[in-house]
C-alpha cells in the first residue's frame, strides 16, 4: 500500500475531524458526503455501512475523492484522488478503532443485520493547497 | 432556472463561507476543491478562472457536486448534485459581485490575459443532512 506523500505543512490535516468523501454515482455525477476517517501509517481509511449508496457507488466504480480542510482556514486543504479498496469488517475491528477517535460506538449507527466495510484510499494524486483555487 | 429546494433547517448554509466543488476529471475520478460561492435567488453560482483544471473538466463533462457544511457542526451539511452551466464573465460583473461577499477583488487572483466564467449549478438533487452518514 502506497502511503500518502503529504508535505509537512498539511500533515496535521490527516488527524482532522470530518472529511468530505466523493464517489461517482450511477448517473456519472459526483456524490459528496461528510465522513469520519482514520489515518494509520499514512493510509486513510473510512468505515461505511454497506447499505449506503456510496458503498454501492464504490463497488461499481472505485474512483474516489477525499477532501479535508482546516476549519480555522478553509482554503488550507488536502485533496486526495485515488481508488477505493473495500474490505469487509464483520467484527467491527476497524469500526471500533475509528470509534475511539470520535469517542463513539459505530454499532449505535447501524440497524440489525447491517454490515460495515473498511474503505482504504489508494492514492493516485495528493494536492496540498493553501489558497483559494478559483 | 430551477431554484434550490432547501429545507428551512439548512437554508443558512446557502450563505456560508467556503464550499467544496466536485468535478469529474479526464481519468473519471472526482476532483475536489474549496471554492467561494454566491447564492442569488436560490441559485448557486461560482466564479472560476478558465485556466483551472476544474473549468476544463466541466466543459468536457458538466456533472458537478457541491457541498457546504456548518463549520460549528460539520455533520450538518447541504449536498447538491447537478449540471454546470458555464457563462463568460468578460467584465468581471459576477466576479465583482462575488468579491463583495468576501471583501476581495478577484482580479488580484488572476494573471494577465486570464479570463473568468460564471458556473451556475443546475440542481438535479439536493440532500440536507444532519447526521454522520457513514
Amino acid at each position: 500500500m502506497a502511503t500518502l506523500d503529504v508535505p509537512a505543512s498539511h500533515r496535521d490535516l490527516l488527524d482532522a475531524d470530518t472529511a468530505v468523501l466523493a464517489t461517482v454515482g450511477p448517473d456519472g455525477r459526483p456524490q459528496l458526503s461528510a465522513v469520519w476517517f482514520l489515518t494509520e501509517d499514512g493510509v486513510i481509511r473510512i468505515s461505511l455501512n454497506t447499505s449506503r449508496q456510496k458503498v454501492k457507488n464504490l463497488r461499481a466504480n472505485p474512483a474516489v475523492g477525499f477532501f479535508v480542510h482546516d476549519p480555522e482556514a478553509p482554503t488550507r486543504y488536502l485533496e486526495v484522488r485515488g481508488d477505493a479498496a473495500i474490505d469487509d469488517d464483520p467484527d467491527y475491528a476497524f469500526a471500533d478503532k475509528l470509534g475511539q477517535k470520535y469517542s463513539a460506538d459505530l454499532r449505535s449507527y447501524d440497524g440489525d443485520h447491517q454490515h460495515r466495510v473498511v474503505v482504504t484510499i489508494e492514492p493516485v494524486r495528493v494536492n496540498a493547497i493553501d489558497m483559494l483555487a478559483g
